[in-house]
């Protein structure tokens, strides 16, 4: 254990950037990372505002954040597809290798995984970690360490894609603009989608999302969505719908929206259980799929960004200094629609 | 239109047998059927003691019957496929070939599909019939007529089971032994699974479906299904449920039977929108699919019939004589749980 | 039967631009197109070169070209979802629908199909067309009738993305930078690859192909490319190999290049059987997918087109006047590495 | 290490029962098991008649066998799903848990793979063996050893099954009924087939596989496969086809088997690149698949045995006391017509 500066969540609504205990030792397989750029995360957020996020609830101090890039410092035992100081963006849940999940491929559902800020596992707002060297991952050069810390979020997106699994041409609609929903219409695209049409009652966001070439932009404040994603697919139906927004509202309609035999993949998490219009759903043969988290996401997300296919720059809102970690904070907690990723650089 | 016997469903609670005028022009790519034998299924019976099912309001006199087989005795022209005397039986619904649905392979999800004994469109319980040869199909020597009129409603437990996508060895859980319950765990059973854990309130459901090996069933009057199914899965989950009960209590809970990364794949149709618990299904990455009818199954369940690998006799409780249709009908009313299929003679 | 002027193949060799008699009855579910732009494909040239193609060969004059675009003229009875004046784009292939195969929405495999410019079937460089309403396109207003006519070609490539069965971010390896080959490469970069690493021996071909952005150009002229692709996929191999070379050469190390559970998607056809490696194949539990022309794809490509996510303009070489379609002809002859497309204006 | 009796292949032509040092440490994760029936497999034949696979020479003396079940003696540390007194299989291949592929749940196509009897690592012909839990696979208690040591060559037909993605009521075939392909056309039935076209040159390997329920034979020295596939299937050609033969005259018409979109999936590994007619399999574009080993099959096949839905006891074709493992391989080397498995009981 070594005492590091970090970002600690002391309690619901109270933060400090504070020293605090870290485990550093480098196990076999293990790295050593200089932190350099962090991402505020929503769920980073939530812990922040309410405490907790459904059974996992903060009752000790934790150190928040979870979408990290740095440098490598040190090697542990054992490691050869990496080399201190190569540039690195690091996947935040560790699965146990052997469960059942694992060995079939889905770690993400693995019960065990353990998940940076989420209780009682501190995070990475810190400006040394120690991580598993297989969910560490290099960075090309063309690929900034800003980038680096957006490929976690971008990762969510990316299972959303995989798990629809697009035919190349598709029309995608997509519930919710914020920086999810704009997430999943940028992996949709780059996933094969020849546009997704995105939806939100914030015109704001759907200005940002818009600047991304294929994204056609409906504000349900104005526009009936259903009569609309019939109107630019002369009457068929989207062939994938994205359920971003977690709105117990978007399920009144959502079953009308896909073509028969489409698809709707759920992303947004409502709080009660959504109204299933189970009649609607079956007379066109719709598959639902749903999404935790991601798996085997990172390599793909950042090749997408290393060939210049996908570009989350301007998706970075503003960037704060290490000392302004709480500054942050206070800003995300805003929710300006205009903001869709806050970062904090740890390092110089 | 040639006057012919047929069983009417005159309006709600109101049978008769009586002559009525029906289409009889053998047209090009038409076959005329002298119809041996019809099985009643719920739809038919839910017409007759309700009235209309859905949007679907019997407002005019209606044939009811849709499970059929019979012998050709007259070829429309360009009919090269199927001769006069073949043994065959008859798909109930007709979807537009040039419709976009179709085009895809999807007839079934096509909205201009007509079907038998779904108003206005007449059913076949007449002794003859005019139907398209490529909707027809012939029945081996060792597949009798009244097997022959079991086709189409294990052509819903096949599309069930297709849908399901079932790896060899899979688990499923079928919720509810009635009729189709029954034939989606015994599709799903030939479809590849290794067990079916077929779950009900009714043990002389249970005990029927029970004759087939690989069921394992389930009192849920008396045993816990959640933890009956871990159990037996050594706390994995199923691969595959088939909601076939149509209830809403069974969305309580159907969310936590599969194992991470199952599928729930939805036959019974609640009501009303059923509460769909996204949290637990995201949790396991479950994918949902529903089914509407069948495409493309007739052949492959007469093939299974044929080669002997999947027996629905056992499931025909008793056989009535045309004549004796109402009283057929008025049985089924009575919905006795020994009941699986009850089927009408038409011919000789 | 009317007479127009059109581009003919009277035998090998011998190209005439004189007036033959067509069909010109727009029957129920047709349309009458005015045809403005057809480009020249290699199989065009082939016929022209050599007569025939495997099985099929010209044996009385043909009019040549199957890439086409132009503007409805008049409607057949029965046609609503198109209007005169629209701009259009057709499919060449017209198959049964009421096939096997089409009913399964397998169009492109009925046995049936009638192709344009596929002997003793007249193709479409002429200024006339009559042709079903169901496999005419609306073009976009944003989308010319230049790139209307390169819907055809790129549809290959959609074929064999879609085959692939893209997972977002996917690597891909395109042996052959021809025409096809590089349809297939932005195709699959559309389809969802986050890079496509095209092989040809002609530098100037792989400029062409490097100007779309993930393209990673590979002359194996000088660069060993089983050693590249592991290069750039640090040991792993490529998620998908699309072989379009049609050399016999590719096959001989084609299985050293997906990845352990890659995929292989074969486009080229070599004129003799493969020697198809077995056991590495195996080792690596590789999947070989074959393609056949296309099905369901133009309205696909036209929407990746029109939402800008597909830019083929850069690809037409040389644009020619109908009356100048034994140059165009000609000068597709000579193969020039730095041509991709050229097209014939029909109209005005 | 202790001293343990084994059948030692010393070297190409000379098997001894004898004694021979092994490791018996039982590790973390690790079981101690007495070995029970070890089945006698084509490629422990192999290495006795010729000294090598492919790669694989026999450089040094080598205990052979690999299809194993036996009884649980010792549990390492952390094993928990496994008890004593447990009666298990075995599977014989043991993977690197963090490689690549394995993470990918493709653990079969892991290069790490170190797999019983395959040189230089010694097999279970021996009254004791330390194994990995997670390799560990609890019998049920109607599943005997024999049949417990029969696991392994069908987890061979699963994967092929698994492979095909067969769905309900498919027509396959199976060229070639030597053991693997007997294995693979259970497997497809159990995996939903409704029938198994098997062809062969020797009656006797067909009179054994038609005893399955299901299984059509085909003498290939009276009937021309071909024409036969096309008459049982009226003309459109089989779902799926399993070449199991390894001979490359299989190649020759391998591709006039399959329907239109139909499958192929390599079993049988022919000496040579097999000549792949490239153009027949893309006019139907055929999909073809390879396989390697398996991977997740063992609970797969057991729970299979379990529910009665397959039983290979039919297919033990005798059963030899460990004394007499060297008949039992002589034996083997006839390769009788009539013999399927031979398997050789350990223990008691």
């Amino acid at each position: 254990m070594s005492k590091v500066r970090a970002l600690v969540l002391e309690r619901q609504h109270e933060l400090a950037l504070r020293e605090i205990e870290l485990p550093m030792e480098v196990g076999p397989g293990m790295v050593k990372i200089a932190v350099h750029t962090v991402g505020v995360c929503g769920s980073d957020v939530h812990y922040y505002t309410h405490g907790k996020i459904g059974p996992f609830v903060v009752n000790a101090p934790m150190v928040l954040g979870h979408e990290a890039a740095g440098t490598i410092t040190e090697l542990g035992a054992g490691v050869t597809h990496l080399a201190v100081g190569d540039r690195v963006c690091m996947e935040p849940g560790i699965p146990d290798p052997n469960s059942r999940a694992s060995r079939l491929g889905m770690y993400n559902v693995d019960p065990a995984v353990t998940f940076w800020a989420t209780p009682p596992i501190h995070g990475v707002l810190t400006p040394v970690v120690v991580h598993p060297a297989n969910y560490t991952f290099k960075l090309p050069d063309n690929v900034s360490f800003a980038e680096g810390a957006m490929v976690e979020p971008f990762a969510v997106g990316m299972q959303a894609a995989t798990k629809a699994r697009i035919v190349p041409g598709d029309t995608a609609v997509v519930l919710g603009a914020g920086p999810i929903g704009t997430m999943v219409a940028i992996a949709a695209l780059a996933g094969g989608c020849a546009r997704a049409i995105v939806a939100d009652l914030a015109q704001p966001k759907l200005d940002i999302a818009a600047r991304y070439q294929g994204v056609i932009p409906v504000n349900i404040r104005e526009t009936n969505l259903v009569d609309e994603v019939k109107r630019l697919t002369d009457g068929w139906g989207a062939d994938v719908v994205f359920e971003c927004s977690g709105s117990p509202k978007a399920w009144e309609t959502i079953m009308n929206l896909p073509r028969p035999g489409g698809t709707i993949v759920v992303v947004g998490l409502p709080v009660d259980p959504a109204p299933f219009d189970v009649a609607t759903a079956s007379s066109r043969e719709l598959r639902i799929e749903t999404v935790f988290r991601y798996a085997h996401q990172y390599e793909r997300a950042i090749a997408l960004f290393a060939s210049g296919r996908v570009d989350l720059k301007p998706l970075i809102s503003e960037t704060f200094a290490f000392e302004d970690s709480v500054k942050a904070f206070d800003r995300a907690v805003e929710a300006r629609p205009s903001d869709v990723k806050l970062q904090i650089r740890v390092a110089g």
